[in-house]
């Protein structure tokens, strides 16, 4: 299997100049001075979530007579508005499947940046999906699995690579691996020494027991859906887990309390408000320095579209046990 | 009076690089698309507020002999933070005199980064950090009041003339006056048709009545008190009221609910902690846009320090009101 380049990565970083934020590392003075920490905030993105890179960056390499027919995605959480957003930049119309079942404030952010919302049952995304392409000749743009989305994602090694060339140790979270894959990736090219270490809660790990079988373990969705970390309840597909399997040093599971307690030391020491599976990462360094190595450690913040609800109820509690 | 020049500012910048984050533009797809909207998040400097960025200037244009003799600040809030910090950065001794009822947080992160803290009571700050200078020679670092300072914070405004060349508006809290004054010298150089506006909160628009007066107007430290703003309830000096009166394009107040309530907006839809001196810039684009010009518009979040009982009230409230 053909695993993305360096310079794919490379060639993805110059196509999404104009449609993402260039996030800075954050350097956290309040972190054990043992182990100097950096957040990678890609909570700063227009959507909120690191997924514009991937989007962006499927979305450029386009043709024109693609673009015409426009673009369809399944998603009910960031992807979807990933897709809606980098596409109302190229001026391209974009199809979103969404389950009923998801959260009204979604749906509306999701069509606010222009695109179609197309509402189906639990279960059905990925064949209405299918339908629109096949109806439409609309390109699928897919949340994880696909060569463009891991270099777009990969841009964000990139960046920490640049800014912080001494690094020692990067934390990222998994879930589908789209994300893991691209900036295990570009760290490692170009860091050859610098550990890059997946973070999944212990709730939805089978990534973890995939790689420690060397082959893809399926969890339930059941299962899966027990975390707190509703962006983290995918699996990798074969082609991502090719990816981990060649770059990942470790991966490192985390509980929904240290989730919950990381977001609020994100809120309270970052001043970043992070989703639960944008703090997963904060959540190892924090509670599982033995597993960890030492030295220069970059943990990266993926999103931050989070329940205004669950994120005051965390910053309440963590006072609470002060 | 000498006003600080487009060269101070920088001269300031290139002091500034290694202590202090280049903090991005964040565009807010949210924003109402008549007037495109921007935020500059200074809350994601190292201690979470653009204070770091005067008090680095300041320090890194000390002589060795100065360097050997140390620094004094005295402040109970971010400025007070922001020397210890970079007076710690550069290996320089720091005093830093608070009165004995500043919450013990704020004291405990001030040592926290290595500065010698010295208690007082109410009203004594002055005299105590005067003391300071004459027993040990030691350089006082002012919070506003010096063109080091109103260069540092100018940085901010070359950052955002760099980023978005063809902006339009810029709105900025002004308290004592130093970050104002730096980034409306910036700017209006830089950019002669953007309009720098500042930011008051209403129970401390002390500089409003100053600037239609043209001249410094007294408002009681008990009258300023009054606001939730706790960053901004200090008074322009002479130096400042001379910048603000030569670049500043008006001065708009905003209420305290409007202060939460962009709180609670920052935190939701642009992801970010702000203190509510962060969120004034926001409140005036949000509910006084008629009292603001039209076009491409950057609003300055100066700071997150804030106590995370109120952010989460903030929150909570903001979704009753729904």
């Amino acid at each position: 299997m053909d695993l993305v380049t360096l310079d794919d990565i490379r060639a993805a970083a110059e196509r999404i100049t104009s449609g993402v934020v260039r996030t800075p590392l954050l350097p956290c003075p309040w972190a054990d001075s043992g182990r100097p920490l950096w957040l990678k905030p890609e909570t700063l993105q227009p959507i909120g979530a690191f997924k514009i890179r991937g989007a962006v960056n499927a979305i450029a390499r386009l043709d024109d007579d693609a673009r015409r027919r426009g673009v369809v995605a399944y998603s009910s959480g960031n992807h979807a508005q990933a897709v809606a957003y980098a596409a109302a930049q190229e001026g391209i119309a974009a199809h979103i499947v969404m389950p009923r079942s998801t959260p009204q404030i979604k749906i509306d952010n999701t069509r606010s940046y222009g695109a179609e919302v197309v509402l189906c049952g639990d279960g059905q995304r990925e064949r209405v999906a299918y339908e629109i392409v096949a109806e439409r000749g609309a390109v699928l743009v897919p949340p994880f699995d696909h060569p463009d989305i891991i270099a777009g994602q990969g841009t964000i090694g990139l960046e920490i690579a640049e800014d912080l060339p001494d690094v020692d140790v990067v934390l990222v979270p998994v879930s589908g691996g789209g994300l893991a894959s691209g900036i295990a990736s570009a760290v490692t090219a170009l860091r050859p020494d610098a550990k890059v270490i997946g973070v999944e809660p212990e709730l939805a790990a089978d990534t973890r027991e995939s790689l420690r079988s060397g082959s893809l373990v399926d969890w339930s969705i059941e299962a899966r859906n027990r975390t707190i970390a509703d962006g983290l309840r995918s699996q990798p597909s074969e082609l991502t887990f090719a990816h981990l399997s060649a770059h990942l040093h470790d991966l490192v599971t985390v509980t929904e309390d240290e989730i919950r307690s990381a977001m609020a030391v994100l809120a309270r020491k970052g001043r970043l408000v992070a989703e639960p599976s944008g703090a997963v990462a904060l959540a190892a360094f924090l509670y599982h320095a033995g597993e960890l190595p030492e030295g220069r450690t970059v943990v990266v913040v993926s999103g931050g579209n989070v329940d205004p609800v669950l994120l005051s109820d965390v910053l309440s509690r963590s006072l609470d046990e002060e």
